[in-house]
C-alpha cells in the first residue's frame, strides 16, 4: 500500500525555536524536498509575515512535482491570504480540546465547530483543495472530535488530519481514532505525529497501521519542542520492516542521509550521533563482537544496508575491539599482521581505551609499526610550528611550520576565522606536495565552561580518489582543528603510500 | 504496575564508537545513576580489558542500592571473570538467529542451545544470579526461540531478556514473542531494544504491556549504531500516558535532565535540540499560537510540567512570534509596552525573522527602546576592541577593550585555548564592574567547511541571584564567543537595572 508523505519542514521545521530562514533558504529546501520525493510540502503559514508569503510564492511558482501546501487558522483572512501567494491547496486547523478552546481560544465547543465550517465552506467556495486538522485532537473529547470531522466533511473538506499536538497518544489511542475518523466520513486521513515522548514514527505507523494514508513528517523530525516525527525514519520502517500490510512510499531513499544533512546545515539544527538512520553513528561498530558479525555478514549487526540510504559503513577502534576488526582495519592499508602481532596491537589498543583515550588510525598504524618493527608505519606530516591570531579590526591569519618527511616548509595565511586560518595555511603546503584537501569540516562541543573540551572531525580528499577522516579532541578549538587535519593528511598520505609500496605483504 | 530499570549505559551506552571511559569515570557514572533510582546497573563487560575489570570491582565494592550486573557471553571464562570482580550477577548471552549462528558463530542451533544451558548451569553452579539473553531474539525463528528459553529456564535462569539487536521489531511482533516467552517459562522477563528506525521506546513500551517486568535502557539513549530505548522517555512515558494499566518507576524524574546532561558531558555525546525530554529545545517555545497558549496554561502546549524532569521553560522570539509572547518576555525586564508599540516591535522582529536571522533578548530590547523611546533600553556594555592568539609552544592569550556605560576598560588574560583565554580577559574587567561570572559555555557547531557558521551559548549569572544566557552564530569561533559573552553581560545587567529603574511602567 502507497503511503503518501506531506513533508512539513519548511512549517513545523521553521518553528524550532531559533531556526529562522530566508525566501531563498525555504525555496532550495522546497527543491530538495521535491527531488527526494515528498507528495506534498506545507510551505509554510502566508499570513505570519512578508518574508514568509515572499517564500511561498517563490515556491507555488517553481512548477515542483510535489503538491505545495499553506497553513491557515480557520479564519477568512489567513484564508485570502494563502490564495493572495497562488496557493490552490490548504491546511487549516483549529484546537478541539477543552484545554485549548477554554484557556487558549476562549470558545465553547459549539463557536469552534462553526468557525471550522465556515473556514472550510469558504475556502471551498474560492476553489482551494482543502485538508482540515482539528488541533490537540488525542486530547479532543472523542464523541466531539467525530462531530467536528463529520461537519468539515459534510462542509466540503477533502482531507483531515488527527494531530498529536503534544505528542501525549499512545499507538493505542491514536489507531482507534484514526478508525472513528475513517468511519465516520470516509475522508482520506493524515496524522501528525510529535515526538514529545519518543513516540511520534511508533504512533504515526499505528495511525497508517488503522487506515491513515498520510503521514506529516519532518526531515530529522525538527519542530517545535521535541520536534515531529521523523521523514526518514518513517519511511524506511515502513519499508523494511514486518508488518502486517506491505508499505511503500514515493520517497528516493538513496537521497535520505544526504538531505538530512543539507537541512541540518541550512537550519543549523545539529542530528545526534544516535539518531536513527541519519546519525553520524548509525552505521558506525566498534565492539568487537558487532565488528566482527558485520564482517562476516554485515545483517548480522545491520538491519538494512546503509547505501539504501546513501551511506557508508565505518569501524572504529577502541577498548572493546576485537581481533576481527583490528586485522580488517590494517587490511585497508595492506597490511597483514600475524595472530600474535593482531593480539598484541589489540592489548594496546585496550590499554589506552582504559585510559579513556580516543584511537585514530594513525594511532593504529603507529602501534601497529612498533609492534611489527616496521618504521615505514608512522607520520609522514609533523607540525612544528603553529601560531595564529584574530580579533575585531584584524584579519585572522596563521602561521605554520611542518616537518613532511624530513624536510621543512612554512607558510602563512588567513581566512574567515582563526580556525579556517589553520587550515588554509596548512593547504598551502599540502596541498602543493601531496594534493590532498580538506572535504568537510565537523567540531562538536557540549555544554561546560569555555575550557570544555571540544571534538574536531575532518575528512580529507586527494584527486586520486582517496580519502581519509581524521578525529581529535582537545581544549584549544584551534589547536585541535589544525592537529585533525595534520592527523587527516597523515592518514591519507599512509594510505595512498602503503597501498604502492604494499608493505607488510 | 512497577516497571524495572534495568541501565545498560555503562555497557551498551560505551560500547557507542569513539566514547572510552576510565574506571573513575565509570563509578562516578554508576553514582549518578544509583541516585536516580535506577533498579540495576550493567556496569561493563568484566572479559574486555583490565581497566574494564578495575572500574566494575570498584563499582561493586561501593555499595550502591542498585543490584550490579557484568556481561558475559556464553563462556566459562567470560563467567570467571565476572565472578573475580566481585559481580553476584551477570548477564549472559549467546546468539539464536540463523544469521548470525551461520556467519558470526558458525554453530548449529544445537550447538547454540548447549553452550547456553552449559553457561546457566555454570554460572549457578557459582551461586551466581542470572539474567539469560537469546542475542537478536527478534529475528530467531519464533519455535527455536521459545525453546532455549524453556532450556535455559530448566537451567536455572532467574530472568531472562528479550534483546531487538538491530531494531527491527514492530511493537506487534515483539509483545508476541514477550507472551510465547512468558507463557512458556514464567519467569520474570526483560526487553532490550534498539533504536535503528526509531521504534525503542514503543517496542519497549509493548512488550511491557504484553507483560514484561523490565526494560533494557540507557541515559539519551546512547549505544551501538541508533542506540538503545532511552531512560527518560521510557520512565515519563509510563509514567505519563495512558495505557490500559497504570506504570510506575523507582526514577526520581526530578533528576532526569541533570543525569542526562553529565552523561552528555562524560561521554562526549551531544543530544539533538529537538531530543524529548532532555533535548535544548523540549520546553521551549517560540511560534507565537504556541507561546499564546503556553502563557494562558501551559499544558496547552507542554504534554508535562518542565519542572518534573528537573527543568525550566523559555521563551524565544523569532518570525512566528506573536504579540503575546513580546508582552510576556518585555514583561520580565518590567516593561510594559501599549498594544499599538507592541504590535511595532513585533513587526519589526518578524522583519529580522524574514532576513534568517535569530533575535536576541538584547536585540529585542534595543529594538523595544526605539519604539518606545527610551534610549536606557540599549547595551550597556559595548566591545570595542579585542585580539587574541594562540599556536603551540605559546600560552593562549588575548587583549580586550570594553566600553561601560561610557567608560574604557581594557584587560588581559591567558587560558587553555582562545575562546578560554578571550573569556578570562573579559570577566577581569566585568567581575569587578558587576560581578558576572560565566556559567555555562556551549558551542554547537554542523558539518560543512572550516568557515562554516557556528552558534555559541552562553550563561552568565551574578552573586544576587541574576541569571542570563545569550546565543551568537559566526564565522569565526572566537569572536562569536565573545560576542555571546558579551551579550549574556548586557542581558544581565540591563535585567537588574531595569527591576531596579522599573522603566516603562
Amino acid at each position: 500500500m502507497k503511503i503518501r508523505i506531506f513533508d512539513t519542514t519548511l512549517r513545523d521545521g521553521e518553528q524550532t525555536p531559533g531556526v529562522a530562514l530566508t525566501p531563498d533558504q525555504k525555496l532550495a529546501i522546497a527543491q530538495k524536498l521535491d527531488e527526494l520525493g515528498v507528495d506534498a510540502i506545507e510551505a509554510g503559514f502566508p499570513i505570519i509575515s512578508d518574508g514568509e508569503r515572499l517564500a511561498i510564492k517563490s515556491i507555488t511558482s517553481t512548477g515542483l512535482k510535489a503538491e505545495i501546501c499553506g497553513l491557515a487558522r480557520t479564519e477568512r483572512k489567513d484564508i485570502d491570504a494563502a490564495v493572495a501567494v497562488g496557493l490552490d491547496y490548504i491546511h487549516t486547523f483549529i484546537a478541539t480540546s477543552d484545554i485549548h478552546l477554554q484557556y487558549k481560544l476562549k470558545l465553547t465547543r459549539e463557536q469552534a465547530l462553526a468557525k471550522a465550517v465556515d473556514a472550510v465552506q469558504y475556502a471551498k467556495s474560492l476553489g482551494l483543495k482543502v485538508e482540515f486538522s482539528a488541533e490537540d485532537a488525542t486530547r479532543t473529547e472523542r464523541e466531539f472530535l467525530k462531530k467536528v470531522f463529520k461537519a468539515v466533511t459534510d462542509a466540503g473538506a477533502d482531507r483531515l488530519d488527527i494531530p498529536d499536538t503534544v505528542g501525549y497518544s499512545t499507538p493505542q489511542y491514536i489507531a482507534a481514532i484514526t478508525k472513528d475518523t475513517i468511519d465516520a466520513t470516509h475522508l482520506p486521513v493524515s496524522v501528525h505525529c510529535h515526538n514529545d515522548f519518543g513516540l511520534a514514527v511508533a504512533n504515526a505507523i499505528s495511525a497508517i497501521q488503522a487506515g491513515a494514508q498520510c503521514a506529516h513528517v519532518t526531515v530529522n523530525g525538527i519542530g517545535e519542542r521535541a520536534g515531529n516525527a521523523s521523514l526518514e525514519e518513517l519511511v524506511m520502517g515502513l519499508q523494511c520492516l514486518q508488518f502486517d500490510k506491505k508499505y511503500e512510499t514515493n520517497i528516493n531513499t538513496k537521497l535520505l542521509y544526504e538531505t538530512s544533512r543539507y537541512i541540518s546545515k541550512t537550519v543549523g539544527i545539529q542530528v545526534q550521533p544516535n539518531k536513527a538512520i541519519v546519525g553520524e553513528n548509525a552505521f558506525g561498530h566498534e565492539s568487537g563482537i558487532h565488528t566482527h558479525g558485520v564482517l562476516s555478514n554485515p545483517l548480522t549487526y545491520e538491519p538494512i544496508s546503509p547505501e539504501l540510504v546513501g551511506r557508508t559503513r565505518w569501524f572504529q577502534v577502541g577498548k572493546h575491539a576485537g581481533a576481527h576488526g583490528i586485522a580488517a582495519m590494517l587490511e585497508e592499508y595492506g597490511i597483514q599482521p600475524s595472530k600474535e602481532q593482531t593480539h598484541e596491537i589489540l592489548e594496546r589498543v585496550k590499554k589506552l581505551g582504559d585510559l579513556g583515550k580516543h584511537v585514530t588510525d594513525v594511532e593504529l598504524l603507529g602501534i601497529t609499526g612498533e609492534v611489527m618493527q616496521q618504521p615505514g608505519l608512522k607520520r609522514l606530516v609533523h607540525l612544528i610550528g603553529f601560531s595564529v591570531s584574530t580579533g575585531i579590526g584584524n584579519m585572522p591569519y596563521a602561521f605554520v611550520k611542518l616537518n613532511i618527511e624530513g624536510k621543512d616548509f612554512i607558510s602563512t595565511d588567513y581566512g574567515v576565522g582563526p580556525v579556517d586560518a589553520s587550515i588554509n595555511a596548512i593547504q598551502k603546503i599540502t596541498g602543493e606536495i601531496s594534493k590532498v584537501r580538506i572535504k568537510d569540516y565537523k567540531l562538536d562541543s557540549i555544554s561546560g565552561g569555555s575550557e570544555a573540551l571540544c571534538e574536531v572531525t575532518i575528512k580529507v580528499e586527494d584527486p586520486y580518489g582517496n580519502q581519509a577522516s581524521a578525529k581529535s579532541v582537545g581544549e584549544d578549538i584551534v589547536i585541535t582543528s589544525v592537529q585533525a587535519m595534520i592527523d587527516g593528511i597523515n592518514r591519507i598520505m599512509l594510505k595512498k603510500i602503503l597501498k604502492q609500496k604494499n608493505l607488510g605483504q
